[in-house]
């Protein structure tokens, strides 16, 4: 008899484990980010589709009107721009359209295995590519949207299905960045919101996931309605109890107007806009994501220049700054339409790479230690692990690095250098002094990481 | 108190009037044919759309692989025809796809105004055009195709619209051709076919119905599916009973695989096909219509030359055919993909039109006599109508014409000659001789009239 | 001693016979047009090249600019014609210039063999090709414009190449067209004129002659510069007495701004034009050659339609009333860019040839006989060969036909028709009755012809 | 009288300077390279045309076909290289000619302005920019390629005329790149080759001097004929006695297939291969110029990423090798299509330009002293000017700098820091310690100078 009471426990348990989730926010933001996110610090982000053909935005406008994005060419055009009607009257004529771009959206260059490499090679963990953007254009042969997607038209592949196994490949996880909104789409409106719901999205993003298992779903487009009018928790709860990647995915928080910084799974902050003027988004308390373009854009915009694209020194201080703060850093790449990632952009994600092969030890499933809110503000930045410190600077100090407050140190070493460096600690207070190294002894380029072991507060 | 019943029979009447037809054949089928559609016998079939980029069939081939239709283009590159296929790789490549030639589609001379005008001069009284075709494509902006439209990409306009605009305001009535079937589309299949029929096919017909209140559907596509899977008795009771053309609107025969020449509304055959090997359709006691192109395709096809196009002649000849044995003609032409109707298809329209200014009294509103089922037997068709009676030759004829078992015969004359034919009725055989005329002299070409005046069997 | 006197009057004979002709227009003149040209009677000139690209001209216009050749479409650009214009940035956009049309030119769909067969079926016994026009385009691959033809760009095939073997392989003669002018081409032009003759005008008519040996040079473009100018004496010179072609060729009459219908072969009249107008060309005692399109242009336009084509009753009429008066009659098509030739002119070509088929024994090799100047005037016209006289009716006519003035003649019978007609001769006057014939008994349609044997005047 | 005489001496001299060269080598190569070149040192050469449309070779190849210059495919089509056919199949199909991309060179986002400023910025000092590559397209509307060049199609301006302006206004002097050969140009045959000299080559290239003036002219494509037959003797004396910049033009060395290194102006080398294996070009005693691309080809080539690009680091080291050899540095840079410049050229050429900011005054106007012939041997490299010493490191020196056999030096400053360096001379022992910097006190990136003021030896 006993038997059979714990029969019914673990029958109960199994049931329990296989509908874990309810569709309810209380429960749902009870699952834990999955540690393999936690500890990946470092994503690439992919923005790329029909909106890749014109690739404009006016970076060069002084009058005030200044567009980032370049995706959101058909919005623009839409909206009645002038500086984007200008610029497609000109080049394309009037009687072109947006959709008239797809067939010109042809990839032709794309080669998988290449990104995968590059992305590999910059020391990414993770890649999320634009499943479907604002404009509805698919990436992947979808069923609910038959007409508009990279297999009938322009690539005639399934860059999705493509992108996702060279990713899988190099040894990274693979992502998907998905939008609740179409631009133009009939459906999409007040009075048939439900059918768009019911019969277009939900649908849709269950297609990816049972597709192609993406172990990140970055929604976003998530303004117009509530999450109880998209119905994210629903789709939540099957995506965490029944779906195939119910153990390993990771989504973000924005699931409907209510949710950014509240529900769902790691919050967003994008060009530090949230970050710095919302105060959402980088508490330390909830897993986040900082995403950003190498320049103003996510998606390519062929007019930005050295002027507008960040130096691998900035990219670098920023995943510092993310990192030690407790964020992840998803830097965005925009390929151009022809499936070339522009070598300004291969050049920075090389560069970033070159310094993690030296420096990775202090991002890679680090924790944040004594990190300032204000990344600006002094130049030792903290993180720790297994019972290290690692002290990061982002520039090169000459007069000695004092820390307080510290139980225990043991020995002190600069990363990629050999040999120890001079370090006491003295009631608390540890004081470490960097070597004189010219140029070319030095380990690596932009900023140096400090190893303290046996470290204990 | 008489009143009183008197309003309440009223509004019964209203009731039943309002739900007078039930979504079941039995119901449906007692649907007379609205009097107009009898009385028009001749309208203009279009089909155009993306398959008019192409425009190609294999009109040359000697080797028994013959196509007709130049609008199957898509399903031939799909089912891998090897003449298709050649083609296609020849003068498109092995990358581009049926989508891409959607914006190469572009109407850009399209003149609805002239296209209608040349309908009426035609002598044509109401016009057919292909809404969708097999291929999916919209004429019009879909809500249900809202990426796969002729506003989003192509002609950038709402061809349904303007057409339906121009060809009433010549005084003629407006029709559209539908498609149940999508080639290609992901819905379309056994599985999701209720999914199919309920968020696509059925309100993407209300939508039509809606909006552009066509007085003719012309439904094709219907032969995978029974009409209860697709739903037609529901649709058709609702077009009946509550749309905006209940009254006037004439629909065919073709809404479901066992529908055609049994249920609906008239019944159609084309190309003779049906009429001379399966029996069906030219029944002289249900209303019926011939289509076909002028040449071997429906779609324009760009090889068609001389030898596949009909003749004038042979055009006015079927039209004869069709009409004394109590059919409609539905002629179809191809335009380009420029929106301009080839000019040798406008002379055929305007040589039956120069035809029909003389003889249309023969043919309009007229009703069947006496006519061999076998139109190539014999030099002489009929049609009666108002107590007259029409002898249509298609060749002159030197001998006097003879008919037998005629009670009276008023005067005989020669539509478009002036003066009275010779002309005696003795023992209810009428004997009618016609003036030796040159060919300068002829009321018209191709075929001529005699119409009999007080005319009782 | 005599062998040797022998020998210099055999090499005097051989080096007059060798340089035959000076090269001045006494000279030149004296030459007589070959025969074979003579007796041709019917040819198809044809107009194609880039300009076949937007294949326009203004047809519908109604403010008095109406603009007939589609094939001037560039030069009405350079000068800044309003509807050109306006039609070019419609459709194409600012920036795109008449060069930009070249890679559309693709005669893709171009079969030589095809249009060869056509011509012979017209019943023509030549064609005369554009070979380069005065947009300066060559439709072989020129030395002396080697970025400019159909062998770099567009086709990138040897046109001329091409559809002169096909042609003379079906039996017909095959000429040139050759504009002695080219727009914007920087050396045409009042200073650098003699360079322009010296270095390309010349240099590539004879490469035209040495490589395709043209029976027929038909030049144009003569009118800003006169012959001595032109050097055309000279090029005739070496025409006549050195080319490959100096026996059989045919050349026109323009040549110089002052030597149409002055100087050279035949003269040349155009839409009835010069005919009318300016009193020359059709003179009877000089062999002439009137040229136009079946419609407005000979350049393809596509906005010509049925009120702008001949009808083929029009085009044989104009057959007869050229050939009664002694010319030849030189019909222009207008293929399009894709190389195919639009069926309504192939219509009326094979409406012609049927009627040749039946009636070109008083047209083939025949001679003028007592025809009208004014062709409207009257509906009998002549011709006249190997004794028999050929009576010509554009209308059938029940009345006698009567002539005075003949010494004999033999039996009468209408071409095509079974039987000798009602004809009797007395006192020099020729009385014929035609048979009464029903339309479906008519030999042919639109004219007939009446030949009386042994006829003498 | 004095004053006659004076006059006389005067006009004499004028008449000796108007005709000062004879045209023969020995008389041509007298004439001294302008001063102002042999100051500049550093210029930017742009390779930008037709090829830069399809911008490929195959730099991904591993089997020993290696294409370096993408501005080659022309040629490498038409010799059937099989890389390149696979490549243009397979994007543009078999029927595609070079030709047909002209239409594609659009330049459309071409800015010249920013162009220039760009080259200002990366402290260069003159510009030569390809008028006319092998494949015969010019940049500007010439007289003597009518139908292939900038103005009629592609671009459809003036590209020489609108870079030239630009390029002046920022202070730069312009100068032309001029192919002597065209790969498919009939007349550029052994036959013709007179007629090429005399119609095509010579004429055009006065007319790139009369019109824009160019102060360098670059000439290639000189192998296959001498320079007899070339002419070019010829049009140098025209060039350096009479044409509008006989007194500033500066020519090279690629007149005739024997006057490499050895007539002319200065020598000429690329990519270090003349350089190093047929030891010519550059000889310290004779001016000359070095040019290569950032990457491995002049002209644009898409597939061409960070592997193959130099990075600024080793383009800054070139150009202290060449310059303190006597020698000029051209570096080239391919923009494509559009008219844009890749990003990465932009960055490489505006790290040039911050490296000369800082140490532009050992390089512009210096002459070579001591430098090594074999570059890589060896850190100090040394430049003079002024009285001053410039001693350049490629590499950050801990160890002191020892200099022998000096005669006099003043004090020693490194460039860009405040301070001067300890240093002494004992017994003509020159020695100098640099001060102990980190890499953030550093006076700029990649090499650094020091200044030796009051320097003798």
């Amino acid at each position: 008899m006993k038997k059979g009471i714990t029969l019914l426990l673990a029958l109960l348990a199994f049931t329990t484990l296989s509908a874990q989730y309810q569709p309810d926010w209380n429960s749902l933001d009870k699952r834990e980010i999955p540690q393999w996110w936690k500890d990946a610090k470092f994503g690439i982000f992919i923005h790329w589709g029909v909106y890749s053909v014109p690739a404009y935005a006016p970076v060069n406008e002084v009058d005030g009107v200044y567009e980032k994005y370049a995706e959101h060419y058909y919005n623009r055009l839409l909206s009645g721009n002038k500086f984007f009607k200008d610029f497609h009257t000109k080049h394309y004529g009037e009687e072109f359209s947006y959709a008239d771009f797809a067939p010109m959206f042809k990839a032709e260059y794309f080669n998988p295995d290449e990104w995968a490499e590059l992305f590999r090679e910059a020391g990414a963990k993770y890649v999320v590519l634009t499943s479907k953007h604002h404009d509805g254009f698919c990436l992947w042969p979808s069923t609910h949207s038959p007409r508009w997607n990279s297999m009938v038209t322009g690539p005639h592949s399934d860059l999705i299905g493509e992108l996702s196994t060279s990713v899988r490949n190099s040894g990274l996880r693979f992502g998907l960045y998905y939008s609740l909104l179409e631009w133009a789409h009939p459906l999409y409106s007040k009075s048939t919101i439900e059918e768009w719901v019911d019969t277009h999205m939900i649908p849709q993003m269950k297609e990816l996931v049972n597709n192609y298992q993406p172990e990140i779903i970055f929604s976003d487009g998530e303004w117009d309605y509530d999450s109880k009018t998209l119905k994210s928790e629903e789709f939540l709860a099957w995506l965490y109890n029944e779906s195939p990647v119910k153990n390993s995915v990771v989504v973000n928080d924005r699931w409907g107007k209510e949710t950014r910084s509240r529900h769902g799974g790691y919050y967003t902050t994008e060009y530090d806009l949230v970050h710095s003027q919302k105060g959402i988004g980088d508490k330390a308390d909830h897993p986040w994501e900082e995403s950003r373009g190498i320049g103003t854009s996510y998606g390519y915009n062929r007019f930005e220049t050295t002027k507008h694209y960040l130096s691998s020194k900035r990219l670098i201080d920023i995943l510092i700054d993310k990192v030690t703060n407790g964020g992840n850093f998803l830097l965005n790449i925009g390929p151009d339409a022809t499936g070339m990632i522009p070598v300004v952009m291969q050049e920075r994600l090389l560069d970033i790479g070159k310094w993690l092969k030296v420096n990775g030890d202090a991002i890679y499933s680090s924790q944040p230690w004594r990190s300032p809110n204000k990344p600006k503000e002094g130049n030792l930045h903290f993180t720790r692990k297994d019972g290290n410190l690692y002290i990061i600077l982002k520039k090169w100090q000459k007069d000695p690095i004092i820390l307080t407050g510290l139980k225990s140190a043991g020995k002190a070493e600069l990363l990629g250098y050999k040999g120890d460096l001079k370090s006491t600690l003295q009631q608390g207070k540890l004081t470490i002094t960097l070597p004189q190294l010219t140029v070319d002894e030095l380990p690596c380029e932009h900023a140096w990481v400090i190893k303290v072991t046996n470290f204990a507060e």
